[in-house]
């Protein structure tokens, strides 16, 4: 399976991406989901991928190709990064459409996608592009998107994340969230991918990439299970004095 | 939808469950999920329902029948909580095979029940009942079964339930993973029924109802998001030094 954060608050752009692909159970293997794309100067975008592997290589081999020919539209002649979405989207449901045995024996064609970035004087953003080509950005609310296995990690996103969050802080909170699917789900492994994007900078500078036995992200783990265990600890008991009577089922 | 927990450790047993049934998002009530039924002295059995709301209920009523009738088996006459388990799910499946357009329409008369309690001089125990009719038990391991709306909420069980866990402490764990579950799933909602049952007791005192302005509760979740914001807080930074670069795709 997979799990990726995009997190779009005031400062830029955070984007957290776990590297295990499985095809069965059986058959485990590493791949990065973070997909950085040479682009014009103007512009930053970076993609984030879930689902069917094979389609999200064609796509990316797709804009790649699409860039190098200069075709229309191609990720440089794109003004925007809702128009970016809607090019995406498109060509992730031409890719898809060329399977006719979709749905048969298991084989499921479909692939998500966050777009983020940003283009020339426009403000920075995140899609998250549906298989069916369709997608929807942020919210002041809900600064953020997730694909993959999106439960487990939800939670500490939800109590956490604002608009005015730090990029730093949002950082931790994704690994956080990453952290907690890693332990519930075995199908999102590390490599865990990281990118921090300050708006305007146009840059890829601030990225990391924790292995499994990488020393900040055992620290960030261990340190947040002890708080936990800690606050846990704390919590008030309920009073005996508030028992109600459960009503029975009589025979 | 619904969200239940059972933890069995050595001290007996917790159930939790919300009490949210929702037939489509504009057809929402509030229906108890966890069944005490009257049984013999020497026994104490209790159910936790998800699924559809026809099907527990005609299950719950057949139980409920067959004690009365002393139908040959009853909750009465098994003789250990797997035959209760194996019972119930053969029940289960009767009455969901009523329905020939299972599956039309969006009609599905699926039903998930854990089965908790104790029978005798047997030690306490719980099963997870399947609609296909079988069933699991806990280990010492994972020492708790879920139904309904189970990823939000696992994280905070997986951290903090072992096998000598206390009754209340448990409680307490419940609390929290279904106060999270009830943030990201609005089709999961109060009251909550919590009910601790020591082993050897064969009571069913130790219930309580939490309704959504519960004063406990209410001070359980501030407790809990301040205590956590708290430790988000003291995490300990990622280092400048360890930045890496982003391999970029070349068009």
């Amino acid at each position: 399976m997979t799990y990726c954060i995009v997190v779009s608050v005031k400062e830029g752009l955070v984007l957290t991406s776990d590297s295990r692909t499985n095809a069965g159970i059986d058959n485990v293997s590493v791949h990065r989901k973070m997909h950085a794309l040479s682009t014009l100067p103007d512009r930053t975008i970076v993609l984030l991928s879930a689902g069917n592997l094979a389609t999200t290589q064609a796509v990316i081999d797709q804009l790649v190709k699409d860039m190098h020919e200069r075709a229309t539209p191609n990720l440089n002649s794109v003004t925007s990064l809702v128009e970016a979405a809607e090019y995406l989207g498109g060509m992730s449901v031409k890719k898809q459409n060329r399977h006719v045995n979709a749905g048969q024996n298991g084989f499921f064609p479909a692939a998500t996608f966050i777009l983020a970035g940003q283009i020339g004087h426009m403000a920075h953003g995140a899609y998250l592009i549906y298989p069916e080509g369709n997608y929807i950005t942020t919210s002041i609310h809900t600064p953020y998107l997730q694909i993959g296995e999106i439960k487990y990690g939800k939670p500490v996103l939800d109590r956490f994340l604002k608009n005015d969050t730090g990029l730093h802080e949002a950082g931790r909170c994704c690994l956080i969230s990453m952290d907690s699917t890693m332990r519930s789900n075995v199908s999102v492994g590390p490599p865990v991918d990281l990118l921090l994007y300050r708006k305007d900078s146009f840059n890829l500078e601030n990225y990391y990439c924790f292995a499994e036995d990488d020393n900040y992200l055992i620290q960030l783990r261990r340190q947040w299970h002890e708080k936990l265990k800690e606050s846990f600890a704390t919590l008030p008991p309920f009073c005996s004095e508030d028992k109600q009577t459960l009503a029975c089922h009589e025979a």
